[in-house]
């Protein structure tokens, strides 16, 4: 076994692996959880031995691909673009993601302020059909709006379709989406939808597996879908035709658990096809947001929000304490005001807000957000 | 205890009760089954003794409709109309209907040939709203007609909208429907449907609790859609709005362990609320007849079209064995061809078909229809 240089750390080895293993691959993930990522990434760089039980071919296969990576590089240019990446045992790590066994994701590159471990607490996708319906994309934006006002974050695909109209629903109300793409976060796709997951990633966050510049392949397009399924409570899928690939979402969905729910259409409908075939199963019927609310805040909590706040004051992020502090005691106040208290932009207040939804201690309420009643009493009684 | 007359028989006992008690009276049918529709049918006839237990108000309120009742008079008008009492011992009488317990019809007065006990063996409900929309209307006579052309009865309310459409899908397919009615079966309701209801009558039945001449009310509306829920394996709602009488018989249906079923529509339809409502609790979601054959189908057969004729050949009706005598052998015949075959009219053929193929000897096949296997089987063995 030959040292050509030093040892990446445990952030430059996975970036590495971003390069040369596939989103999903469990073979891969495999050998991470019983080798850890500085010794595959080590191996493969070096050309060192195949791992046990990994055929020649693979493994040549798979240090062709490493000699092209260029971690350092990678990051260099994440940074430039805004981009950071987040992997395991990382604070800002979604935990649910681990249910995702072997094919967790080997890190995420992310982009936008706020906190994706925060904002994954209190979120739902909205998939559906590329060609949707004038009725699909409706529903789609009347559901993400209506999520987005109860406190919620839509998580989608940033697609044309039923997953751009979710993304526009929610920035219409002012609200939280998160977007995960199946190719480099800095080189947008689809084309078409530059402008939008740029506001996305102002406003929200934008997600993938792949390193920057990277493209997307029907493969990845399909196991992109696990990474929405597992990071979400739950699944709403608009239209879609038999055969769909946000069908594929709400199987993973089903499989790790998550709430699956389907928006119903006319039976005439080849589009509303495939939900319908959900809705025989084990899916539910949803026709609003205030029933997928009802359903996904009911399953265990994630957060604290119905017990109020748990993360005491002092543990919060600088940030987000000035945000909160910003919050008037007895009534609500809309996002421009808290900005204004909080020294800071309504962007990165909303990023705020929303995480501070999640923890239990702002709730929305109309246009504006306030403290929850459990918020007030904790600062009454000095309890954080 | 004072005779004026002699006693009536049960017919006319029963006959007399329909004038006295209304549809669906648990306490009535508790004393039917107690003392017998005779001796109840006595004691109110001659002013008696109160049934034990039976308030002297109640007792005096049902003795003033009693004094106005007319059994033979009844029973005459009945027979100069085309119609029959059918009623609990009869060979007619649909053994499904004592799944209501108390509340089962003190008898039914029927119009049309076939035979209701064994049209109702392989039946189902379709209702819905009166002022369903196109997209509604088009449903209910597709799956009705699609349940037709499959060997099923499509049972309704003769109403507009949904009820009408599926009658008239049903009708179309040259198939089989019976029509339900709140009202007498000599006076069809509504007016506007005077034309379908007697061609319903013609070509299939219209079977009701009410006497001769007697009006809906919306309380017999009401309790009307239990027997559609009982005489049928599962009621299919095609639109409702939140609290529609169609909701009534589809949970009626789940009481009675009857399969319910519902057809998704647009979630921004006031007229598919009711049946989404179903949907999200036991309701399951058809979107067409091949999807409600396969459930209803499926559960266990209350005929033995599945193994085969059971009911001997001679011990069939003479209409149903001339009919299954003009059968050609080895290929299917369309109605006329059997009429022809069978010396009788097209309508007659068809009724007589559906019964056979209640009773597992025939099978619809595109439009004609022919001998089941198990049929020409029992044929060539000489087990019939």
């Amino acid at each position: 076994m030959s040292a050509r240089e030093a040892p990446y750390d445990e952030l430059l080895s996975r970036i590495f692996l971003t390069r040369v293993l596939e989103p999903g691959d469990e073979a891969g993930g495999r050998w991470l959880r019983e080798h850890g990522a500085g010794e595959v990434a080590r191996r493969l760089r070096d050309g060192g031995e195949p791992l046990p039980g990994v055929s020649a071919a693979r493994w040549e296969g798979l240090g062709a691909r490493a000699a092209r990576a260029e971690p350092e590089r990678d990051l260099a240019v994440a940074r430039d673009a805004g981009v950071r990446f987040v992997m395991p045992g990382d604070g800002e790590w979604p935990a649910q993601l681990e249910d995702l066994g072997d094919a967790r994701p080997t890190g995420l590159w992310v982009r936008g302020r706020p906190s994706l471990r925060m904002w994954g607490l209190r979120s739902v996708a909205v998939v559906g059909a590329r060609a949707c319906t004038a009725y699909g994309a409706h529903m789609a934006a009347t559901l993400a709006a209506g999520l987005a006002e109860r406190g919620w974050v839509v998580v989608s695909g940033g697609a044309y379709g039923v997953d751009g109209a979710a993304h526009r629903g929610a920035l219409g109300a002012g609200g939280a989406t998160v977007a995960v793409l199946a190719c480099g976060v800095d080189r947008p796709y689809p084309r078409g939808h530059a402008q939008l997951i740029g506001r996305i990633a102002e406003q929200g966050l934008v997600v993938g597996e792949l390193p920057p510049g990277d493209h997307p392949t029907p493969s990845r397009f399909i196991l992109r879908n696990r990474v929405i399924a597992a990071l979400t409570r739950g699944t709403v899928v608009v239209e879609a035709a038999y055969r769909s690939g946000s069908l594929v979402t709400a199987r993973a969905a089903q499989r790790l658990g998550r709430l699956t729910m389907g928006v119903p259409g006319p039976a005439t409908s080849r589009l509303s096809a495939g939900v319908h075939e959900l809705l025989r199963g084990e899916a539910t019927l949803v026709t609003d947001a205030a029933e997928v609310v009802e359903l996904v805040g009911g399953i265990g909590e994630l957060a604290p929000a119905r017990s109020g706040p748990v993360l005491p004051r002092d543990l919060l992020e600088p940030a987000a304490r000035r945000v909160l502090a910003a919050l008037p005691g007895h009534r609500s106040a809309a996002p421009p005001e808290i900005a204004r208290g909080a020294q800071t932009t309504e962007d990165e207040a909303i990023a705020r807000l929303y995480e501070l939804r999640a923890l239990g201690y702002v709730e929305r309420h109309d246009d504006g957000w306030k403290l929850t009643r459990q918020a007030v009493i904790s600062v009454r009684e000095g309890r954080s």
